[in-house]
Formats: C-alpha cells, sequence, structure tokens
C-alpha cells in the first residue's frame, strides 16, 4: 500500500489561522504564555519531565514539579492538596470512582457539561439534575440542591462553575453552605474558572474543584488539577497496595510529558492574570452591549460576569437561508476577515469567548458582525 | 507571599542534558522526530486539535485525525479498531475496566509493569501471576497460563510485551493460541513494542493491544494507543446514552491537545523504523556482548531480541563502597561524558536502552564504561 501523499499529510502538519482573532471559548483561556512556548519545545520529547524521577510524579524535584503540586497550586486553589490530572472531567472520572459506588446519586446542575454525564456513566452512578429556569437565561436556583439533597441522599453534590454553554456563575458559595450543611462532598467543576477568575475552594466551601489546563491555565493539553479537602485523601489519592509512592486513581502517574511543562511555565502569567479578572468583565459586558445593539440578544445571566458568553443572531440565521453557503458564509465570511472561533455552519445561536482578543480586536470582530449584516441586507 | 524566585523558575523552564546520548529506557523511544517538533509548535496551543471538531475527536478531518485512527492505525496494529488514549496504561484500565466486574481475575505474567497492578487495584479485580523463572533470565514460560486459566477462569488474561524490566519477549503468540482455545480475551501491553518493533495484534492471536506514544511511539506524552478487535468494540467503546459520539471509557475524548499532533507527525517514520527492527536487535546484542566482556552480566533472555536490557554491574557498586559520591560518582562520571539515563545513586544493576544511540553513540557508552572502571581500579 502507498501511503506516501497520507504520510506527506501527517509529516507537515499546520494550523492554518493560528495568527487570527481567537474567540473559541474552547481555545481563549489555553494560549500559550511565551514562557509555555519555550518549554514546550523544551519539553517535547515523550516523558521528559521525568528526567530526574525517583518514583513520584508530585515528587520531581527538577523541574519543580513537587513545589507547584504541593504549595504552588493547592495556594492557588485554597485546597489542602492538590493532584495533576489529564483535564477537568478526567478529575471528575477521579473523584465520583473513589467517592461513590455504581448505583449512588450525585446532584448536579442542570447546566452541566457533557462530559459530567459520561463521567457518571462511567462510574455507574446516577445524575440528577438541580433544574434551570428556561430561555434565555438558563439560571440554576440553587436553593433546590437542599430539597434533592434531602429526597435523593447523595453520595456527592457538583456545580458547574460557570457552565460552558451559557458563561453562567452559579451561587457556589450557597452551594458550598448547603452541601456543608447536609455533609455531603462537594465538587466543583471549575474548568472555565481556574486561570481565568479567582476561584477558591475553601471560599467557597468545597471539597474538591477541578481545573483544566487546556481550557483556562494556558497550557497545553490533556492537562488539569484537582484540589481537594485533607479528610478525602485517603480516599481520592489512595496509595496503591502494589507501590506506596503511586495513587490507585491515578494509574501511578498522570502528566508525563509536556503538558506538565506548560502548566508549570504559564503559572506564574495565569496566577497574575485572574487579579485581572474585573478587566475580563468588563470587556465581556461591553462586547455583549454591543452586540445586542446589533439587534443579537445574549443568553445566560446579564450583566454578565464571565467572557463565554452565547448570542442568539437571527439576522445571521436569516441570511443562511437565502445564500448559496447557506450556513457556512458566516464562518468564511468571518475567516477572511482574521476571525477564528465560530463553528463552521453555525449562525443561529454563536457560542464566543472575549478572554483571548484585546479591546481594540474585540472592535474588529464587532464592526466585522456589522459589515456582514450591512453586506447580505 | 513573594513567589517571585520560584516564578522565575517556573518561567525558564530547562533540560541540562538535552544534546547528551540518550540510554534512558524511558525515553529513548520517544525522542521527537523533525517533524513530531514542527507539530508541537504549531498545535502547542490547548485544544489545537480540535480547531475543526464536529463533536467526535476520531472524526476530526483536519489534522486527519480520522484517517490516523480508522485507517492507519489498525493497519498498523493488525486491528479492526483503534482508540486514542493517554498512554498503555490508561488504555489497560479501559479494558479492564469495561470487560471485568469487581472481584473478577486476571492472568498475568509475573514480569507486568507496576501500572498494570494499579489498574487492576482502580478496576477491582484480581491479578494472578503466571510465574517467572529466577535469576538471571526472569522467563515467563507461557504454557502455565492453560492451567492458571483453567483454574481461575480469569476475564481477561494479560501478557507484557516485552517487560520493562528486563526487555524479555515472551511468546505472545503462543499464549493468543491459548487463550483463543479457552475463549479467554486476551490482551497485550505493547508499550515497549508498538512503535519500535513490528507487532501486530492479529498475528498474535490477541484481542486489544495497547501500545505507548511517550514510550515508544516518537511522540509527546501522555499520549498511546488502544487497538482492539470488532467483537468487543460495543463493550470497550461503548457509546455514551449522553452523548452518541462520545465513548464512555474515553469520558468523551482523550487527546485534546499536542500529544496527539507528535503522535501522527511521527507516524510516517515510526511505520518505518519498525520495519528496521532487526538492526536494533542486533545493535543491543553487540552492546550485550561488550558489556559482559567487561565482566557486567545481563539479565533476562540471551541472546537479547530487545533493546532494554538490565545489567548487573558489580565492579560498579564495588567502586562505590569506597568513592566519597557513594554510588552517585556513575551518574557523575556518565554526565561529564555526555551520557544521559543511569538514574543517580544506581550501581549494582543498571538498566538501559540501546535504541536511540548509534553504533558510535553506543561505542562511546562503552569505552565511558572502561574507563570508569579503569579510573576507580
Amino acid at each position: 500500500m502507498d501511503n506516501s501523499s497520507d504520510f506527506d499529510k501527517l509529516a507537515n502538519l499546520q494550523r492554518p489561522h493560528k495568527d487570527m482573532i481567537n474567540i473559541m471559548p474552547l481555545q481563549t483561556g489555553s494560549i500559550l504564555t511565551a514562557a509555555a512556548r519555550r518549554a514546550l519545545v523544551e519539553f517535547g520529547d515523550g516523558y521528559s519531565v521525568c528526567d530526574f524521577c525517583q518514583g513520584r510524579l508530585a515528587g520531581i524535584a527538577n523541574p519543580p514539579v513537587n513545589k507547584f503540586v504541593e504549595q504552588m497550586l493547592p495556594e492557588f486553589l485554597g485546597c489542602d492538596h492538590a493532584v495533576l490530572t489529564y483535564g477537568a472531567r478526567d478529575g471528575i472520572f477521579m473523584v465520583l470512582h473513589a467517592m461513590t459506588k455504581p448505583g449512588d446519586v450525585v446532584v448536579v446542575d442542570a447546566n452541566r457539561h457533557y462530559s459530567t454525564a459520561v463521567a457518571a456513566e462511567r462510574a455507574g452512578i446516577e445524575l440528577v439534575p438541580v433544574p434551570r429556569s428556561g430561555h434565555p437565561d438558563y439560571i440554576v436556583d440553587v436553593e433546590a440542591y437542599a430539597e434533592l439533597i434531602r429526597e435523593r441522599k447523595p453520595a456527592v453534590v457538583l456545580l458547574t462553575y460557570p457552565d460552558g454553554k451559557y458563561g453562567n456563575l452559579a451561587d457556589a458559595a450557597r452551594v458550598g453552605e448547603i452541601a456543608e450543611a447536609a455533609g455531603v462532598p462537594y465538587l466543583i467543576n471549575g474548568a472555565y474558572a481556574v486561570g481565568r477568575m479567582p476561584v477558591r475552594m475553601d471560599a467557597l466551601h468545597a471539597d474538591f474543584l477541578v481545573g483544566s489546563g487546556h481550557k483556562s491555565m494556558a497550557s497545553a493539553g490533556p492537562s488539569g488539577v484537582l484540589g481537594l479537602k485533607t479528610k478525602w485523601r485517603d480516599v481520592v489519592l489512595r496509595l496503591s497496595a502494589e507501590s506506596k509512592k503511586k495513587e490507585v486513581e491515578c494509574l501511578g502517574c498522570t502528566l508525563r510529558g509536556v503538558p506538565l511543562a506548560t502548566l508549570m511555565a504559564s503559572f506564574p502569567e495565569v496566577s497574575a492574570r485572574v487579579q485581572r479578572w474585573d478587566e475580563q468583565v468588563a470587556k465581556a459586558q461591553r462586547f455583549s452591549a454591543a452586540m445586542e445593539q446589533m439587534g443579537f440578544s445574549q443568553l445566560g445571566e446579564k450583566p454578565h460576569r464571565h467572557d463565554l458568553m452565547a448570542f442568539e443572531t437571527p439576522g445571521f440565521y436569516e441570511i443562511s437561508q437565502r445564500v448559496r453557503e447557506r450556513g457556512y458564509f458566516l464562518y468564511k465570511e468571518l475567516k477572511e476577515r482574521g476571525i477564528w472561533g465560530v463553528q463552521p455552519g453555525q449562525t443561529r445561536a454563536l457560542k464566543m469567548s472575549t478572554f483571548a482578543a484585546t479591546t481594540e480586536e474585540l472592535d474588529t470582530v464587532l464592526c466585522a458582525f456589522r459589515d456582514i449584516l450591512a453586506k447580505y441586507s
């Protein structure tokens, strides 16, 4: 079989849009810092972070994984212990797998990520949703956790903070108070919070907090962090009977390579940027207001408190119904204008993030939307 | 708190030995190809491979993940279906978790990796070992699988091929015949085989084959592959009730970032290098013979058929007993000679791999060993 043409493609992989303005929610929080780009090249080879490993990933002193995991991350997350994971979903599965048995119930916000449901399926547990209000704001009334906890006696309660569809920030501290009063361990999925905005496990009365390196910590993926209270350490981070240096739920070691190097290299800048979160919120609100002036409606909480936003864009949908490219016209028009992140084909509602773009770049995006509407009107 | 000095370190992570001759078994198979180094820089950002995702990692057409996963990997592994994982251990856990229930038995070679035992603990199953001969060859008599299968009725049998301690290649095809005759699914841990040497799941009568990107496929980590037979697809790759595009045991998607790009970019060269495996075996045997001439004894099978080897080195141990640096003298002496991979402190027995070094570089290593012995004699 002649693979040469396919092989040529594999050996020359490229991202054509890499210098464009990026508004894709999945990507805006994980654009590498300059330090991470250097670490990427330095630690590209497999098992690169394991040069000086003595048998325990979190014990490695060079690069200083030990200080990062055992001191810096706990301080940053407001937790007692931290552990490296492949991502938020993997941290969630670790917690659910360790803290529940098949058939158990977990109470979870209706805005939870799909991967929470998949992790629950893998652990053999039932998710019971805390309802959300309907269109257009999709708000989870966190007081409803209390009744569901009484009724269903969950092994764990979980909140997605913020959710990945609307960027709504439910009252995570209130859920913590309710869970604490009921004596139920509380897990926060902070995939879109940790590394973007200030978030501390202790302040939110949580038992567990997961974050995502490749979503919000300026890191290559797969990478993530899990913070937890000391009281759960022997459950979730229980050591193997086989190897006393290895955690069972981590299968021994997790990030054996470059994503750990980028996570660490970006950490100083990530620590600093969460302190400037108010600027991000202002940028998001200004963008949302401009979008609404254009006739689009922002879904989710208003005023919005996160860079991740969804808009209903009937003007674009209407155009898609009468142009040759159908829904793809918008993707194409934006790409021509150097704007990346609207899914090809999407026009009815657009999910975007203002996190990575500057105010000037967001003006370019707004201008582009105006131009495109005008061009097809 | 003033983090500035720690932060400076994180922002300037370096690998001081990166241009040295590398004989560390963990690392010799995952030094990136030039193509992978380009892909690394191109796809460094988080979620970079997901630019054009329509909801299914293995369905992405740009970069051509779909062709890689659905066509190239199955051809390469000799399997019906392939799936991307975080590494060999993660593939093993996926299989064990899907194919067994807590309390089940898995029959496994006594040379299995520690992570196999940890994966079994996580899945709540019992490992029953097929014994190995003792010192110095540690050979697993694969015929013993038959009796243990009759006695213990395992849910799965597993073979480590080769093992990671001695580089012994047990008769994997014979285990396959035994398992097939007994109707027991058969999983091969090929972490040190896939990407180094020719290995095909079908030829070995196996049901599952796992490989490791960061051990043997010239890829950044964490990354791995799992090949399987069609008959197990609906068990191990069962789809989520929540999201019909997502596999439960993958928690939806696995390699959401740069390790997938390096795995793909190196694949053409990896495909080619396994065809030159006889050269690697010759290099290993020549190295082993020279080590034995120096008074060291190779452990494991002889003649050796893999680049991963362990040697008893009493001459170095004897020196360590009378020098100021104790066991660290050897690490230091080798480092000064530009040789990387012997664990600091090790002298009694050394594990090494001849895979990445050229014949000339291996001569440098042999010379260094001779020089060091002479220097301290």
